[in-house]
């Protein structure tokens, strides 16, 4: 099969089945074209993975379709933005049918999950790397950015901490009981909080999603933003599996691990009070920000100061 | 150097350097905004590059920065999009400063040349692979599709054909002529005929730029419209340098050599007629648009017919 016509069979009925009015041209001209309605803003961010960096070689296909436009996804969530299209760029050491199936079903099953239609793409042959650009759009002036968190703030989370990151120790597990099974499903399946960071939006002063650890992402709102924060180790989230799993270092997964895709965010005790109560249900309060800089970890009533570093790719 | 670092170091410059008020937020949060003018849509492709695929191992980074995004460019080109901006996905092996420095000066000279404005970006450490989405706008229902060609119209081709796909032959050349080198050009600085692109929405009934070579792009118009055509090989616009270099066998440069992002348009004598001057002086008629399917090729009074089929990288 060719090239054109491999796009065509697996990849355009998932710009078919996702489709959206908003996406006025989809796959097979020189460009799409997207509607923006009057008064909101284009929201995007690109996603690149490489096999063995941002996922095991020989990861299951599905797995892959699915989890490559979570992670993409999960940054529109960050901006509390509505989820509109993606495109694809897909590079691939050959044309396997059934590598090519399994990926197209994860790819379409996250596509409708979330509400991205596939709008444009391009497949090459090559190593295996995949490059997704998610777009949303939000009311002018209205997306979540790292920058405006203040002193006094809230620091919160949504979700449970830690999970997908020590499922890394199962991935090559034969056989994994209940426990490991829950964590390897957030490492495989991960959600983006799209509808929980569009209902944070006119609350939450700063927002990132955690998908290098909460020290390293929290450390990019400090940032932005110019401040300070301490956070309590002991309210952290952690699931009950983990907690079985991992007993005393599940504090540990919950403040370094990557690969979670919830969001921390920034909100004032005024808006905090003034949210949603299912909103406020899905978040839990782990610290506050300061003025100054640097990161300051209570755990066991003992304090610490933390630099705030996330995994770097390039650091040597 | 970290990656954020190295991020900041290399591309934050060009992110300033082709700043537009129409990117709110630009790199640096989790996604960018980009302001869309009401009445307009947003037009973008994206183009993944591999090392090997799309360019020669250890090709020159400056030159890599250039082609990149001149190859992507092209696209809105063809759509007759106003250019905006653009990301960059970068797949690299190493953190290397000379490569990094060189790979962001040709970018930096395309994105101000082609006035694309770095939006946001993803460095990993993976094989050299680039993936580039651009973004443009065209007032709404503007955009020139490949679907609107129509029996009658006029084929026409910008600039000369072949001459970059004809340079494969020197680029490891120690000493090349000035005709060589004139070829030479074609291929490592290719244009994005942008403001041509601009200046046929209106009157191009159909458009594509010529990436894979004149025939297997045409097709892609015929395809999409539901036509024929037929094109007089003799009136295939060849360089000066290539006729010299090539002789006789010029013209299937012209027809098959891929690389020169030149456009190929369809338009109606109509059009072709209130075309302004200076635009149908960049442009040459090479056939016209019949009803029915197939390509007809006419050269030294010989007609043959040709299957429309481009270079395709997954066809075994």
């Amino acid at each position: 099969m060719g090239e054109f016509e491999l796009i065509r069979h697996y990849f355009f009925p998932i710009a078919e089945a996702g489709h959206t009015s908003a996406v006025v041209l989809g796959p097979g001209d020189d460009c799409a074209i997207q509607q923006i309605e009057p008064g909101r803003d284009l929201v995007f961010s690109v996603d690149a993975l490489v096999e063995g960096v941002h996922f095991p070689p020989h990861y299951d296909p599905e797995k892959l379709g699915w989890r490559c436009l979570a992670v993409a996804a999960s940054d529109l969530a960050a901006m509390g933005a509505d989820p509109v299209c993606f495109t694809l760029a897909l590079t691939l050491p050959d044309a396997d049918p059934d590598w090519l199936h399994g990926f197209a079903r994860g790819l379409a099953s996250a596509a409708k999950h979330f509400g991205l239609a596939l709008a444009g793409g391009d497949t090459t042959r090559g190593p295996l790397t995949l490059s997704l650009q998610v777009h949303g759009t939000v009311p002018r002036g209205q997306a979540i950015r790292r920058s405006g968190a203040r002193a006094g703030d809230y620091i919160c989370v949504s979700g449970t901490l830690g999970g997908a990151g020590a499922a890394l120790d199962y991935l090559g597990s034969d056989n994994p009981g209940a426990d490991e099974q829950a964590l390897l499903v957030r490492y495989h399946y991960p959600e983006a909080r799209l509808d929980l960071g569009v209902a944070l939006r006119g609350y939450a002063s700063a927002a990132v999603d955690i998908s290098d650890g909460l020290v390293a992402d929290l450390g990019h709102i400090l940032a932005a933003s110019g401040v300070a924060a301490s956070i309590d180790a002991t309210r952290l989230p952690v699931s009950a599996a983990l907690k079985r799993l991992a007993g005393e270092d599940a504090v540990n997964h919950a403040m370094n691990a990557g690969d979670d895709y919830e969001l921390c965010i920034t909100i004032s005790p005024q808006a905090w009070e003034s949210l949603p109560e299912d909103i406020r249900g899905r978040l839990t309060i782990i610290g506050e920000v300061k003025s100054g800089e640097g990161l300051a970890i209570t755990h066991n009533g003992q304090s610490q100061a933390l630099a705030a570093g996330g995994y770097d790719h390039f650091r040597t």
